[in-house]
């Protein structure tokens, strides 16, 4: 992946960094499809929020914009990073309130690996947890050691991603994505109001669903759900929607609903009507 | 405070290094006195332990030592910082197996300013709650934004420290210190299990007051243990040990315990024997 620190020639990170010291910051990851950055505005408007979450200012955060624009360059598909923290400053975890937030854009012409999608994806259930903690549910901050020890659980090359359970055992994610799955006919994700991260492709599904009259809720999702689930898909901004074909020896089809929602994904141009 | 990035002399991070990316790493705030950082020993020995279970690779971590000497020069007093990541790598949360670690050192000949400690200190409730994650409990990650949140919640200079409950209510810690009490003539502190920092000075406590004959135990404490606390006191590597005074309205003697276990802090070097 290419870099840059916008203001900073060099393209490099001050160690006295908050991103660095703390996690201090927020990253959005962008598909670029037709030479363009895929759902920009809600990207932008994502880490805005963020930003208003954690009290850094967000005034510059649109120049971020035509960065990841110039890195793209010619380029027809690939994977652009947005990357905000609080800025550097002093010693200790109290921002002073005159720091400049770090601006750091990424880009890459590699997307990642689409495997056949007719045939869906294994699954497995981590170990690893999401620590619950409201003041920062739903955010896509630097804070991700969890994710990391999650992703560090399994080396099968068909295993596509592990799903992730609160401390209390209700399913939230995946390690890089959210989690959907048909259950009594209803379309259903893990609410996230404790924890997790509320992507952007979870909003268009969500979103999607609804116009497409599909019955679907945020709810409180207890593990156990994914034994009497019909259908279990995945989704993010670079993968789409992703159809679960096994998680540990449950074998899932990809049914009526994961199809529906599919289509209407492929109207707005994200992945393909036929699954 | 100065920074050096051990083996690149620019004294840059790399936009990719996955300390800022994911907060993927480690680090300890050391105190120096009489020109020497103080308990090294120990705080090396967690770090190794850290990266031992974080699975970073942590061959290079004793040549901190070195660097951190190099740095404090001919200063007597001040604060280092040792800051290890799991270093750079490829998009994703998938750790490279070759990745090589990044050692960050930092000094400045500041230490935190010293209140009066007969005085002692005014602390308060946070709203910000510390996420409980066993798999990270105990290790003082780079993933600090929980910490960030309740220091943001006070701005009173005469408020020292907030002390942080985990989501179920339990008292776990302070922003950047450790939390003892006193209550019915037994010392106690927040067992660490399920989320918080294991500080060094926590360490040094708990062993001085075992041998000094104190009790001693590592237990839940849920917040109303505040108000029939006889004494409170809070520790980390830099303050040493400074009794709580005033909790919101709550008032606090400085008893026989912090006394006692002052006395024996003062004998290995750190604060003073008599509050």
């Amino acid at each position: 992946m290419r870099w840059e620190v916008l203001g900073n020639a060099a393209g490099t990170i001050d160690p006295a960094d908050r991103g660095l010291q703390f996690g201090d910051g927020l990253f959005e990851t962008i598909a670029v499809r037709e030479g363009r950055p895929r759902f920009m505005d809600r990207h932008l408007e994502r880490l805005g929020q963020g930003c208003a979450r954690l009290g850094i200012r967000a005034e510059g955060i649109r120049s971020a914009e035509a960065a990841v624009s110039g890195m793209i360059g010619a380029e027809r598909t690939g994977t652009a990073k947005i990357i905000v923290t609080r800025g550097t400053g002093p010693r200790g975890y109290r921002p002073a309130g005159s720091a400049t937030p770090t601006l750091v854009v990424g880009f890459t012409p590699e997307s990642p690996p689409d495997p056949p999608a007719a045939r869906g994806m294994a699954l497995m259930l981590c170990r690893t947890r999401v620590g619950r903690n409201a003041a920062l549910a739903g955010l896509k901050t630097l804070n991700r050691l969890e994710q990391v020890m999650a992703r560090m659980e399994w080396n099968e090359p068909d295993v596509f991603e592990g799903l992730m359970r609160d401390e209390q055992g209700l399913l939230i994610c995946g390690t890089m994505s959210n989690l959907f799955l048909v259950r009594q006919g209803r379309l259903m994700t893990p609410a996230l109001a404790r924890c997790g991260v509320r992507g952007i492709m979870r909003g268009v599904v969500l979103e999607e669903a609804r116009r497409g009259g599909i019955d679907v809720q945020e709810a409180d999702c207890p593990v156990e759900f994914l034994d009497d689930a019909g259908e279990v898909f995945l989704t993010n901004a670079l993968i789409g929607l992703r159809p679960a074909v096994r998680i540990g020896e449950r074998r899932y089809p990809i049914g009526p609903v994961t199809r529906a929602v599919a289509a209407r994904l492929a109207a707005l141009g994200v992945g393909e009507a036929r699954l």
